[in-house]
């Protein structure tokens, strides 16, 4: 039997990993796979970085073309990340007749139509597991394994750095700045902790999901997204205090006439929601179909090791042929789908949390209640606390919760209560979002 | 592009909804994958029952040649249930030519190893999501999805009868007897519940998810099985007050010296436990990779349209050719693993509850504790209430719970105790398991 060459571009964290999977720990792919697999390439820019995995002599390189002239190396893995140089790379290997893994999740949600349909032209496949959920085998189960359904909604916890923050935030009673620094100290976030804290990255996520979920043509710039940047402790206590625990969440919902409502923000949910107890950096996702009802998928999200897992799997997959049928069979990819109808943001309708800060004197929350029912919001919950007789501010918080109501109105409504004049600081607004109903 | 023709040969609760879902919800396969895929025969032995579903003039029949010498029915999917009529078919199909999907656990767990080998012999394939897990994608996650991991342990609750059981019995404070007949009057049971209680169904699962995350040949007679059927109320509610819940657990662990434990019973686990919250009728199993680390997967582990979900997913893996080259390329399954050495019983260390009715007199605890210090059974709480001052009865209930003991030690120590003429009736012992260390 042919041994199918492997090339390895970027080997920076999960590449180390990758290379411990597929020469350390080798025996366990020719013990569980019939065909043989064997790396043969590793590329990087930087030859002489420290590095936790020995890479044989004459396998570490800095020049793509050895990778891409040998005809025995028929997978590329790209691992060098970012939507620039990584494109070209892909592109390269495509038009080198290799087929590529990437766990590029930036890359496949800005550019997944043009490097699928190049990848088509070649008659190559672009696998991607690795991109979503790290080792947890979300994308080939929503894809495969869900086939059979019309996926109604998903939820997921798909940034594991937001989430070990909001989970120290509340268990530690730490600022969010606080959480932060703890994060990055415990390598859980990076340096610049852009990507990860705005719900960009839980964004490119969220496109690569709700694409194959849904079988649609994500616009990635139709996706609402707003970070925990904002998040502050008062809040997470004062929702916690009413039996909510909060989330950046990654939602993609088919809803009615076809519109599909896709965004990011942090969410309140219930202790009993199924997401309420994934903390720390694990992930999670709940996809619901129409017949299979809820599923959820959990597991550690980003790291080496879970990440290499989900890597190697791509290249067994590739390997033995299966990608490549899934890739040319199954017409859930952006450049074989259609682009379809998004619900703007204003029109969807849900339950929301507000903090504002008001003076405590008469008839300023009458004023404030006004504004709301002028704008067809209905109050829930109110929860003013007596003031503690040591405070010296003059405003009090008073936290509401509503009843259903449209995002729309919510937003005009806060303007308004903004500029009566009367709140001390901008209202906080938090969404509330319920369990999905099954079927 | 040509059709693949599908025959389905009993058309019970799940056969019906895989009628539903190739016949009145086609559009959505066809959507989705680009080979044409066409139910041709329903073979059922009962032409009359009513059902659900229309099933077209002519595509009914009870003859299964039928199917067999229709040359453009390429799969057999085998929803018949049980090990003799079922392995009859299956054989037959194979030796057909026709590649086989399968819900049956029960033949898999006592089969696999023959029939897999058939299907070899003939060039086909058997592809069998649906036998675990109901919709879950559990298989395919399992063996494709964590193939670059070494797996440490698998622990599920894959029976929703149980689950429902003992979730009932703890919410509504129901005994075994009431929380079973609910069960049945809502469906959640068959009439002969004895396949579910027993264990029976969890082991045959856990034969077959054990086999694809081990890669070991299992023997089914090796698998210790115990089911719920004496589990009281009284027990529930002692463990919720030590903060354990009660479930049916399948376990696998990989032990030292490459043997393995695998095992159904059920046990107390810490309400902070990944399965804790897994209620109701769901399903839900943890695997623990080396890579990966610990990963879970959740949802509904029975009924019509979660198992014809997966039976559906397995027809378009089968159509597309992804099966067929799982089933050869990955050496996964029975007949082409070895067998292993398993640990036994006697041998695995753990936690256990135990709860023993003791007379209320001085000395009798003395005896007992001395008893299990003689086995090195060091326990870790005991909780003896004060009778309350009505009770009639002469004995009192304590409740202990131990350190990490022997299991051979603790069998020796409670029979000793038994023997000792002070407990009134047998000692209860209920296993506890903690949370798996994850890597």
């Amino acid at each position: 039997m042919d041994t199918i060459g492997v090339g390895l571009i970027g080997c920076g964290t999960v590449g180390q990993g990758v290379v411990s999977l597929m020469l350390e720990r080798r025996d366990r792919l020719s013990r569980k796979v019939a065909a043989g697999i064997e790396l043969r390439h590793v590329i990087d820019k930087d030859l002489r970085a420290r590095r936790d995995v020995d890479i044989p002599k004459g396998m570490l390189s800095d020049d793509l073309a050895c990778l891409l002239k040998d005809d025995q190396t028929r997978i590329a893995i790209e691992l060098v990340g970012g939507t620039t140089v990584a494109k070209d790379i892909v592109l390269q290997c495509l038009e080198a007749g290799k087929d590529v893994v990437t766990a590029n999740k930036a890359l496949l949600a800005h550019h997944g139509r043009e490097l699928y349909a190049a990848a088509r032209r070649a008659g190559r496949c672009i696998a991607f597991e690795a991109s979503c959920g790290g080792g947890i085998p979300l994308v080939e189960s929503i894809r495969r394994g869900l086939i059979a359904n019309e996926v109604q909604a998903l939820y997921g916890i798909v940034n594991g750095t937001c989430n070990y923050i909001l989970t120290q935030m509340v268990a530690g009673g730490k600022t969010y700045a606080s959480a932060l620094a703890d994060a990055k100290a415990k390598g859980y976030a990076e340096a610049d902790e852009t990507l990860d804290v705005s719900g960009a990255d839980s964004a490119h996520k969220l496109a690569i999901l709700a694409g194959i979920a849904f079988g649609i043509d994500v616009d990635f710039d139709r996706i609402t997204v707003e970070g925990i940047q904002a998040i502050d402790l008062t809040d997470l206590k004062a929702g916690q205090e009413l039996g909510y625990v909060c989330k950046l969440l990654a939602i993609g919902q088919r809803r009615k006439n076809n519109t599909f409502s896709l965004r990011v923000h942090p969410a309140f949910i219930r202790r009993s929601h199924p997401l309420a107890n994934v903390n720390r950096s694990f992930n999670a996702v709940s996809v619901y179909g129409d017949a299979v009802g809820h599923t959820l998928f959990y597991g550690r999200g980003a790291g080496r090791m879970p990440t290499a897992s989900a890597v190697v799997a791509d290249v067994v997959d590739v390997a033995i042929g299966n990608a490549g049928r899934t890739f040319e069979q199954l017409r859930l990819l952006n450049d074989v789908c259609e682009p379809v109808a998004y619900m703007p943001i204003e029109d969807v309708e849900k339950r929301y949390y507000f903090r504002l800060m008001v003076p405590d004197r008469p008839g300023v929350f009458a004023r404030i209640a006004h504004v709301f029912g002028a704008h067809d919001i209905s109050l829930s919950a109110i929860n003013q606390h007596e003031p503690e007789a040591s405070a010296e501010s003059e405003s009090v918080p008073v936290v509401v919760t509503t009843h259903v109501a449209r995002e729309g109105n919510v937003r005009q409504a806060l303007a308004e209560v903004s500029s009566l004049g009367v709140v001390t600081c901008p209202p906080v607004c938090i969404r509330v979002v319920e369990e999905h109903e099954e079927f």
